[in-house]
């Protein structure tokens, strides 16, 4: 999409999903002069609130996605929950949409999706099909249920620990796989434009709440040997390569107790594990996503200073609108960057915003980010949960 | 302003003016989760297209700043040219507005300003008031004409070389100062909390346009002596406590031959010599100003990395909706970051955009910084000009 000469806007770049990814999306692309338009239920929602033009409408409503897509040069994702076979349409018919509703409705399910990694040689964890209460024989234990379809932050993930727990297995169409007892879990952006140019963005390390299965914090630099950050940003960049990606894309890895690297999942759109860019890198994510995506060269993706990121989650026993503590004291911690998203509503475990410490040595950036995580709290202010609820 | 308990939104701000420095403004404003309402009178201008709410009107319009002021927790400017008169009785009757109508009373007035600074024993230029076409006796050539009220990006300034140039000066209330043979020019943002925190970014270097005496390049940090750099720094901090400033303010000085610093003015907001701490620091300019109006406070203003500014004008010899050429080619230099305010109209030598580069060495940014200047062409798509124009 080389163009010699821009007006302005741009372009118009449509967004399907309006939660924060989209948010961080719009103004990135705002700040370069893009026009943005989102399709979102929800009024008022995060991206709503930066963008140019909100349409009111479900990802799976074809008039909007229609909609949408016709009114944009170029059409992307803020979430991967779509109607990829509406969106196949339109991309029959000429219309940019990228990542490409293929590529989404492999990833969309698991199963396929490591068949497709496996096919390409990107290294993986062992793994088969398996449609509870219909296990293959010859397990070995323990190992990771996956439901194919619609799992996110933890949800649709089980781990079976013995022949026993099959009988608690979730029952929905599965993928099984061994389960990695792995050192660290890591991960990558990588951006890539419908031109083939690719582009990394440093190796993280994530470490994940125990409780919700959500990323609590993610550590840039992953604090790794040399030679596996290496390893670990070939193995992403070749996955990319390997589904013929054009967009940025979050590529989670696991690195075994032998320093092997084996890639556990893909996520086809700016993922939580690259927030840490917008302050630590010299071209965030979102504006890396925004530059792929429109055919614009990619940005340099070097680190300029370690970073550590850590989601605010909304607390566990209360729902309602946000109220944040704890904000004054975080905000004299030096160094530390305050994002908060503009939902409406904490839930239990909601993604309500996060904060970003730059420093000169991550250890003391870590000891930061784990202070700010106990000073700030989001609470939903109707009223307590007795039971928590997990919800994104 | 502590408060324990924040809700959502976090704050409602309001900007008077809506140009770049308030679309920037309100883009880390609602990173943060803030409410943001903007008064200008152009339909669509570029804070406008970030803002939450558009309040049409005048900066001088006594209903429409009232608006905007009782809506708002708390108002600051994007411009200096304001009615302070109604600004001061709304903060008379206890609203919050930093920084205060009456320090930008004194600031909209160059001698005032001068005067005051001189009091506090801020080191500046030796000046004296002028009223063309009478001009004090034993005047020294060359010397600087400043009109009081209303000059900005070089409007307003004459050099008058000797006695036979005061025919030709402005005719317009103005103070006349010594003509300061400068090294270079500084530039130092101060952020100042209405609790007296008080910090600093780094000291950079401004370069300017000879023919439109607009700034041309901003280089961070300035290539000078550590001493000199903290004595500008020094004396950047003393001038805001000098005049209790709140808020950020863009301090610019003269490096004398000798390496004094004096002060050649001060801008109460946040300042285009700043723009590079977007990229480049911790905390940017905006997010800092942000953090002084709300009475949160301040964060680090340590520099991640070298940078180089480099604003994008309107070419000189055309008007109308802007044509960007170049842009592939600037986007592939490693480290360059672009913004496009939005605006509908390319003046000439009008600010419509710039590039921040960050590179590891500062002359390597410079290099990238003149190349991506020479790449980058905004021009106005209606019509060519015969005669330049300067236009903001």
């Amino acid at each position: 999409m080389y163009r010699k000469r821009f007006h302005f806007p741009l372009g118009k770049i449509g967004i399907i999903g309006g939660g924060q990814l989209g948010k961080m999306m719009a103004q990135q692309a705002k700040r370069m002069g893009f026009h943005i338009a989102v399709l979102d239920p929800t009024p008022n929602c995060p991206a709503a609130q930066t963008a140019d033009e909100h349409i009111l409408g479900d990802f799976f409503d074809e008039n909007k996605l229609t909609e949408l897509v016709e009114k944009s040069d170029v059409t992307t994702y803020d979430i991967e929950h779509v109607n990829t076979a509406v969106l196949q349409k339109l991309a029959d018919a000429g219309h940019d949409i990228h990542p490409s509703p293929h590529l989404l409705e492999i990833l969309q399910d698991k199963l396929r999706q490591k068949e497709v990694l496996r096919e390409h040689h990107v290294p993986v964890a062992a793994f088969q099909q398996a449609d509870p209460p219909d296990f293959p024989a010859n397990l070995q234990f323990p190992l990771v249920q996956k439901v194919r379809h619609g799992g996110y932050d933890g949800r649709g993930v089980m781990v079976l620990r013995d022949r026993r727990a099959l009988a608690n297995a979730i029952p929905a169409p599965s993928m099984i796989e061994t389960f990695v007892d792995f050192k660290k879990e890591l991960a990558v952006m990588v951006a890539r434009s419908a031109d083939g140019e690719i582009k990394c963005h440093p190796v993280v390390e994530m470490v994940f709440n125990d409780e919700a299965n959500i990323c609590d914090m993610v550590i840039a630099p992953a604090r790794i040997p040399q030679h596996c950050a290496e390893r670990a940003r070939n193995v992403a960049r070749h996955s990319i390569e390997a589904i013929d990606g054009v967009g940025i894309f979050g590529v989670e890895m696991f690195l075994t107790q032998d320093d092997d690297v084996l890639v556990n999942e893909i996520a086809a759109r700016p993922h939580n594990s690259g927030h840490y860019t917008i302050e630590a890198c010299s071209t965030c994510q979102f504006e890396q996503h925004i530059r792929a995506v429109a055919g614009l060269p990619l940005g340099a993706t070097n680190l300029l200073s370690p970073a550590v990121m850590v989601n605010l989650l909304g607390c566990c026993n209360s729902e309602g609108p946000p109220v944040i503590e704890g904000l004054h004291e975080a905000l004299s911690l030096p160094g530390l960057s305050f994002h908060f998203y503009g939902k409406k509503v904490s839930l239990p475990f909601r993604k309500m915003g996060h904060v970003t410490i730059v420093d000169t040595a991550v250890e003391d950036a870590i000891a930061k980010a784990a202070k700010a995580k106990k000073l700030v709290t989001v609470t939903g202010a109707d009223r307590s949960l007795k039971k928590s609820r997990v919800q994104m």
